[in-house]
């Protein structure tokens, strides 16, 4: 099941995608949740098959505004290098550990929503990667029992300020400009995608395949990341992890490749569907 | 002005502190804001002049359960060797930007509140800091402005796990396990402290000095740092910025000094008072 969070006729709505259709839960808000963060923390989606989605109004896919998947994530954790193609074009060593930053809800934009390049830097990188939601409150978890506690999966481009990541070995004033990370389109429910490993993802600038993985490569995969996270941190429903990104970010090409205004990026994964985002300059 | 937020018969309010009293404010928060955070953003915080305090309530202090003085920031921004003493013990090159991590609220822990020593890791160390309130919504300020920005000032003491800390270049796991961040013991208003660096600024960890510095000392200063954050990310009312530490902390002490269970470890910054929190071991 997909679910997308989206703005129509001026309401904040979420709703089930049905090919070019997205059936509209507005009107079941009160018992579903006031967004998918609360949906999801109200351990209502799974009901969501219950529901007889006849019964409800649909809107043609290409009149919503989509929002970030979840707009207000309490905790945005980031993984740097989590690709050995990424390790080695970035002449980092092997990390021993998951390599965990942060990133703050404002700093997200939707499916089909302008990617803003800073007014300060033009350094402006894409990095694709795989987005796990965090189904219910998740501390201590052991990696054999943490795909339990995963609502779903989405796509996200961890927009990157490559100057200001790189201003001190901390990466995040380049990981938190407004409006640099894409996530969307849609969160893919965690019963049709059984193995998070088994995905296939492609980075494509203006058409051209910037990046390709199969998430198998990650050197911490799913489960390895919740366990870890979840023993420094408690994790709540909605809250993300972004899982790292492969070789072939603009940043290591020669010469080095910069999002500019008019630029169309496309983050695709396999059995989940394609965010899409144009660049633009902030304001 | 002293401000104090606590627990008080099992009410969450906020007070003004008199002495040995605080002047609680609970009756007010209508008017005022629901919690300090909401005052401030309602920018209330120079109308509590004007309020006639003998007419409201008084509690004896040590009747009072502290809160984090800011239980639920926003945004936290900690900044790393932002002292030359302590970029000199580290080994680290003096920075040319001012390095940023970031916390979540939940690992912070008030005045009078244990300082949690986490079950996988024995390194808990002190960082005793001064912390800045901001007291209303802040992009691209510039620094002779940046102090109209500050709400006021605190004490922090950014406890770190530093074997978490250090598992790889970024800082996140280590500084941010539940209750290990110290914030308080009260916000004191920025009209009370014209220049936030002429403070002077001693740890103690059971009655011993280990750290003392004079905020002039800092790379950094606040002025410096709010322009910096705000070039990259909006700040809002009751976000923070914990401005760094000074030399001495416990992992570079020969032998190395770890905080344990029954420790009383203090931060004391002249013109706002002393946090004080005792170690304990996480259930």
């Amino acid at each position: 099941m997909k679910i997308a969070s989206f703005t129509y006729q001026d309401r904040n709505t979420y709703g089930v995608v049905d090919g070019n259709q997205i059936v509209d839960l507005d009107s079941m808000k009160g018992a579903l949740g006031t967004d998918l963060k609360e949906l999801i923390a109200n351990d209502r989606l799974l009901e969501l098959r219950q529901i007889d989605l006849n019964e409800l109004p649909r809107i043609d896919i290409a009149q919503v505004t989509f929002l970030p998947v979840i707009s207000n994530p309490g905790k945005i954790l980031c993984v740097g290098i989590n690709y050995a193609t990424h390790v080695r074009e970035t002449g980092r060593d092997t990390p021993v550990f998951p390599m965990i930053f942060t990133r703050f809800a404002d700093s997200q934009t939707a499916h089909q929503q302008a990617i803003l390049r800073p007014s300060v830097s033009q350094k402006l990188d894409f990095e694709g990667e795989l987005a796990v939601v965090i189904g219910k409150t998740a501390r201590n978890v052991k990696q054999d029992e943490a795909l339990d506690y995963v609502a779903g999966y989405s796509c996200y481009n961890d927009g990157s300020v490559r100057d200001w990541q790189k201003h001190t070995i901390q990466f995040i004033p380049g990981k938190n400009f407004p409006q640099t990370g894409g996530f969307g389109p849609w969160l893919v429910t965690s019963d049709e995608i059984q193995d998070p490993q088994s995905l296939t993802l492609t980075t494509r600038l203006n058409g051209e395949v910037m990046q390709h993985t199969d998430t198998s490569d990650m050197i911490f995969d799913v489960r390895k990341l919740i366990e870890y996270c979840t023993t420094f941190t408690e994790l709540a429903p909605g809250d993300v992890i972004v899982t790292g990104t492969t070789g072939g970010v603009g940043a290591f090409r020669d010469p080095a490749v910069w999002m500019k205004p008019g630029d169309i990026v496309e983050i695709e994964i396999s059995s989940i569907g394609i965010l899409r985002n144009t660049i633009a300059d902030e304001e």
